[in-house]
């Protein structure tokens, strides 16, 4: 049974505002919630219906104490819900403190984005990242907010195990010591190009690109070469190929 | 000015019984609307707003005459769309008749969709095809709606340019001489495929992957290599990994 109160809170954090006031933030659906099991997020509520229990109670007996289980209605868990379907489960948890950025090593590629605002995009790049064992991205101020539901809906999971460091992006890319390889229509070729060493991807939006503050880091332009008639491809879609190459020639 | 039963019937094409009775469909956007006119859809409607006359008067003289081209206001032009937000355009044209599907040919590659129901997946799929100039794609009867909006509005575009066949998916694999790729977790790596012959790249859904049915038509299985958590990458992620490897050793 769900108090009045407690959907209450629950509602207010899908908004940013509260998230940021709280240190708090949701997550839905079954993936989700057992990747923030399984990697150690302090769960503060879960709310699970009896769909949930019946099928998922393995989940529920390895949530660390401390954390309000709450059986709840089908019709309780939409009302707290930011999907259009969710009769299963959503936890509460605390956002994580932030890490420290690693220093960046030749042998490995992170990721970096300039401007991804869409949430939808945010979401699938820690999935494409996480996929290729990318661990750290690396985001400017005005990409999507980790935390918006929609970004960790798209993430399937990934957001569990993908650090993000919102930066300055301008001033950390002109402190690196590692090829910053950018996208770009014009560049170099990717099927050509012969990708040994790791630094920085950094990729821009799909209205936008690469803003100009950041373009004069870009050591290597890279394009993905064009056959046909679309304009563009999509900034997740652009990303995966572009990783998969830089993976395809590592030793 | 929009009369209440332009409206109405503009509306009743938001559905796809009314879409495939009239033998009609809409198309929002700037982008879209200009790919129409240049590849010479029939248009029967095009409503605009003030907005759109001022930035794109020469796409509106390029509509062949038999169209009803009617200024609307930005409230009148909402009404009509399924978008959130359009401010521009929407046309109404006539769906083209169903187009013969050509031989296949061993030095081309085509793409075959195994019921992906999800509207923004199919239009993403259309615009990755379109950028590597993929002309010809087949889908199974369970694959969503070409003609439904989301499909429309996620292709950018393209689907003025690529032509969607909808096949008996099995039937028409059993009839084919030409190779058969098709997507698993466990096929050859794609990093390592010496990729040289054309026909045919089947993909699954993302739920579902390719279907018990089309299975035993499929000639060379193949991977994208993991190298980290994500369970999957989205279908239009791995169908663009695929074929861009595919275009890289094509001579």
């Amino acid at each position: 049974m769900l108090s009045k109160n407690t959907l209450k809170f629950i509602k207010s954090l899908h908004l940013k505002k509260f998230r940021k006031a709280e240190g708090l933030f949701f997550v839905e659906g079954v993936k989700n919630v057992e990747e923030m099991v399984q990697h150690g997020f302090n769960i503060r509520y879960l709310l699970y219906t009896d769909r949930y229990l019946e099928a998922h109670v393995h989940t529920l007996n390895r949530v660390p104490k401390g954390a309000n289980l709450i059986s709840v209605s089908e019709r309780e868990l939409q009302q707290a819900s930011a999907l259009q379907l969710n009769n299963y489960v959503l936890a509460v948890a605390e956002i994580p403190e932030p890490q420290g950025a690693p220093t960046l090593q030749v042998d490995q590629l992170v990721l970096a984005l300039d401007g991804v605002r869409d949430p939808g995009n945010l979401g699938t790049l820690l999935r494409i990242a996480d996929w290729y064992g990318i661990r750290e991205i690396f985001v400017s101020a005005d990409c999507a907010e980790l935390y918006n539901p929609k970004v960790l809906q798209a993430s399937m999971g990934s957001f569990t195990r993908v650090r993000v460091h919102e930066v300055d992006l301008p001033l950390w890319l002109s402190s690196l010591q590692v090829p910053i390889y950018g996208a770009f229509l014009e560049g170099a070729s990717v099927h050509q190009y012969p990708w040994q060493q790791g630094g920085v991807l950094l990729m821009g939006s799909e209205s936008h690109g690469i803003s100009e503050a950041c373009r004069p880091y870009v050591s290597q332009a890279l394009t993905i070469p064009r056959f046909g008639g679309a304009e563009s491809l999509n900034v997740g879609v652009a990303t995966a190929i572009l990783i998969d190459h830089f993976k395809r020639q590592q030793p």
